[in-house]
């Protein structure tokens, strides 16, 4: 079942590799099907040159296993509480690309230093309050994901226009209209912690671009009145 | 139509990637027909792996596409702005590679520290000043050019000697006598970036080069006098 | 003999250079075999493209060559110190990996500052105190053993759950239950002090993880309650 | 002429871009024959991806081309008063890789911070004062090589057991016994660079190792105690 979407899973994982975006294990994707309510999502602990796409995982919104010998990602439970609460997104990653976790073991925001960021991202990408002992205990991956929409809810971001957050102490967790968004996502997410935490470096004192510069760069490349690439 | 400068083109955007400036498609060179003044530029948004020649797109000076099928990039205007002011250049490269990026975002010049920089900037590479609310409402790409170009005229920069600028809270512009000289330029623009960042970090009471030195430097591989390399 | 153990170590020796560990000749790692109390380990000062199982040596605990044409590591002392004080390790690596090198110059441990870190290292990984003068100039690479050994015992760490030491001015040792494993907690250990180093240089007044956060990530991938992966 | 010298020039050369120490051009290697007192040079400015052994160029000690149809490096005369002046050496290696470059433009010595420095490096690698005017001005490649010899003969430096400089503003030389050997430390200076970089970025109040941890490291692989690597 969801063979076509089991591929653009398995090929999606296989990028985080290409990007230097994982080391070892650490991190995956999932896609979902929005008809059937099913989430295909890498299984736990599997190197990335033994994946295949058979390997792949279905679960259903709760989590449970619908198809697949493996078990699924331990991440599965937070991948399923984004989907229920950010309706538009098909596709979630994961990992622990170092710049993005160098801001979440700060506690500190991504700010919008400059045009890259603003391309991608409308705004801060924000980082979770640090997570309470019994959020840990119990239900950890589920609350993880009950953590990130709450950051979302409280402070009135839209997931679609900010597709990416920082799990406090942990790592980046990235969305977009497909697993291969996310992906892309997770790519530029570490680009610009990258370019961001030298920016702070360099001037402390300069860091927030104007905001009509954030609107152009990000409204020329997303929604009704974008120019930017050969659609639309 | 300009076969062998689309040609030329093409292989300096391929350079883009080899040299690591380049993610995803954050990136673009350009060349000009200075009898013709047309200009060939990539398209906008295409994937490199997707490039060939033919894909190029022919504009004039003022941006309108005489040949192609594609979307022109979207910087096109500042490329053009910058071949009607800076006379002798012949090739335009943008990138967001990112530690020129890094001294983009802060506000601030890349100094002349040593060497390395001496052999190619004659002097500073200046950063503009931010750009104004109506400059990035109204013809953001054109007034990008403008400020690059008041950078120069204002503080009497010679682009000949100084091929290269950085955009408030954007990112660099190289150029040079051809595209491949352009890309040339941004990657020693890269380079330079990176160790002077490092420098400031270690050291940020020093950092001036003696202009003797500078003068050294750059006139040994530039002008007249020049004396490095196996012409002349 | 001990052909397999050769083979062995002698691959987990090729995935030093292949994670980007050692430059030249800068590492070994070596294994036992618990039952016959012999180590095999990487001769001294030999290029890895020309390293094969069959040049591995074998040395007894007090270090004296059973098999072997070539010298052994000149760190062969120190990794017989570990092996007979943790008796639950059967694989050591020692490399000079930039990030962990770093860390030891510094004199410092690296705090547990996120779960990329908790899920291997339970708590912080130590630094040994200096070593002194008469350590240094007589049975350098055995006190160098002495020195992790006291570091363990009177700070009261379990090897098994922070498998890894830097040597005060020098580097990192990590070890496992196999060479390969403690090849994987080599790697683990430098991206670690990447992000760590970062960190601090970030948001210094906030390092330290919660412990129930700590407790969490260890506990998932260690233990009789793991539940990470596919065994188990 | 020097057919077996050329070839370990040229192959020394070979291996600038092979370590990442050079960009574009940016670097050279030369060997002496002692006997007949002439050196092997690259030729200037050309690109590495187009050397071969017969382009390497003769000069006698005062850069006189005594064979090849291409002009020298430029840095030509600095190699010469370096073979005049350090008797025991036969190889040098001048490049601008970036970590070196960083103390350079900062004009800090790289201090002797832990033992990966030990080593190689016997005490800090010295940086040399800033060059006069009148000594870019005239004969400027010459009194570079000066001003390496003086900063060794006025702090009574032995460029056996220091074999690398840094030059003010500029960059790094080492060299060696041999054209490899020179790139052999070209490699771990800036390796080195870039660990104590950091790590006085980290706790810049203990840089400095021990003495007797220096000599240690030092002499155990250099001299007639030496006991590391497989010969002696």
């Amino acid at each position: 079942m969801l063979e076509e979407l089991k591929k653009e899973v398995y090929e999606a994982n296989m990028l985080l590799p290409k990007y230097n975006l994982v080391t070892f294990t650490w991190g995956n994707v999932s896609g979902i099907d929005r008809e059937k309510n099913l989430v295909v999502i890498k299984p736990s602990g599997v190197e990335y040159e033994e994946l295949s796409p058979e390997k792949m995982v279905v679960v259903d919104l709760d989590g449970n296993v619908v198809e697949g010998d493996l078990k699924p990602s331990s991440d599965t439970a937070t991948h399923c509480v984004l989907y229920k609460h950010f309706s538009n997104i098909n596709g979630i990653v994961h990992t622990h690309s170092p710049w993005a976790v160098v801001f979440a073991q700060a506690g500190l925001e991504i700010p919008a230093a400059g045009t890259t960021h603003a391309d991608t991202f409308y705004g801060p990408v924000p980082v979770t309050r640090a997570m309470k002992e019994e959020e840990v205990v119990t239900d950890y991956e589920k609350q993880t994901g009950d953590v990130i929409v709450e950051t979302f809810t409280e402070r009135s971001l839209d997931p679609d226009q900010i597709p990416a957050v920082l799990v406090n102490d942990h790592g980046p967790f990235t969305w977009g209209k497909s697993p291969l968004d996310a992906v892309h996502h997770a790519v530029v997410l570490e680009e610009v912690a990258k370019m961001t935490y030298h920016t702070i470096q360099l001037n402390p004192h300069r860091i927030d671009m104007d905001q009509y510069l954030l609107d152009k760069h990000f409204l020329r490349k997303h929604g009704k009145n974008a120019y930017y690439g050969q659609t639309k």
